[in-house]
């Protein structure tokens, strides 16, 4: 989750919503990626996405079956639906997402028995320094907004 | 959906699971793509995602409230999410997907109260066509597979 925090802090530097992932096999980083929305123009270019289709060219593999994502935030549909499509074992996240998670907040698309396929999750790590960097990106927004 | 269609069968030319998808402002095309899983060796690379990365480009906006997409087949979750996020007005479908269709099927993430947007669902549109190119692709590969 150290490297996936890595990314995070790219996404806010860039002013993009401090999102970040890494795809790893063992204790391989084989694909990383940050929220690039904005930079990108595109509103698929979160940080799951990127880091999915990194790993898959890296590895020359559309199934990630050995590898694990690790996400700062709780992935929203689109990124737990590529999780399923990309056949990974693991997800861990860091903090919650209330608003748009669907790996245990609003539904749970990476557990659901009538989809091909579902990858264990593991909630809470390193949540509160995932949680932080939202957080301040968020007041720096409001700070803005009324400067 | 008959631009789609010319997408759907581009992809099965291509060996791909023929699946194609625009995005339509209007009367206008904004956006196109076709299922390129293998092409681009990445399984986030579904028509849908392709089509709304294209329309953004075009349009140069990540929110894209005034425009429909048309899909040959009932979009996945992962893609289903993709048109909450990119906030598309319509979606219309034409065959349903049992396996991991989430636009009425399995599920509807396009019309999840708890998300903050919801798109109007029009399934059925040139149905027969768009499952025939799909049966013909899956009974080419059972043919070639005991050939």
């Amino acid at each position: 989750m150290r490297a996936a925090l890595v990314e995070a802090r790219e996404a806010y530097e860039s002013g993009e919503v401090p999102v970040g992932a890494v795809v790893v096999v063992g204790d391989r980083v084989v694909g990383r990626g940050h929220n690039q929305v904005e930079g990108l123009g595109d509103p698929t270019a979160h940080a799951e996405i990127l880091a999915i289709g990194a790993a898959s060219r890296s590895l020359k593999a559309t199934r990630l079956t050995e590898a694990s994502i690790y996400v700062t935030m709780e992935p929203c549909p689109m990124c737990a639906g590529a999780i399923v499509l990309a056949r990974l074992s693991r997800l861990a996240y860091g903090c919650p997402d209330p608003k748009s998670g669907y790996c245990g907040s609003l539904g749970n698309i990476v557990d659901d028995p009538a989809l091909n396929h579902r990858a264990t999750v593991r909630s809470g790590v390193l949540e509160e320094e995932c949680a932080a960097l939202l957080s301040r990106f968020f007041a720096d927004l409001r700070r803005r907004g009324t400067a």
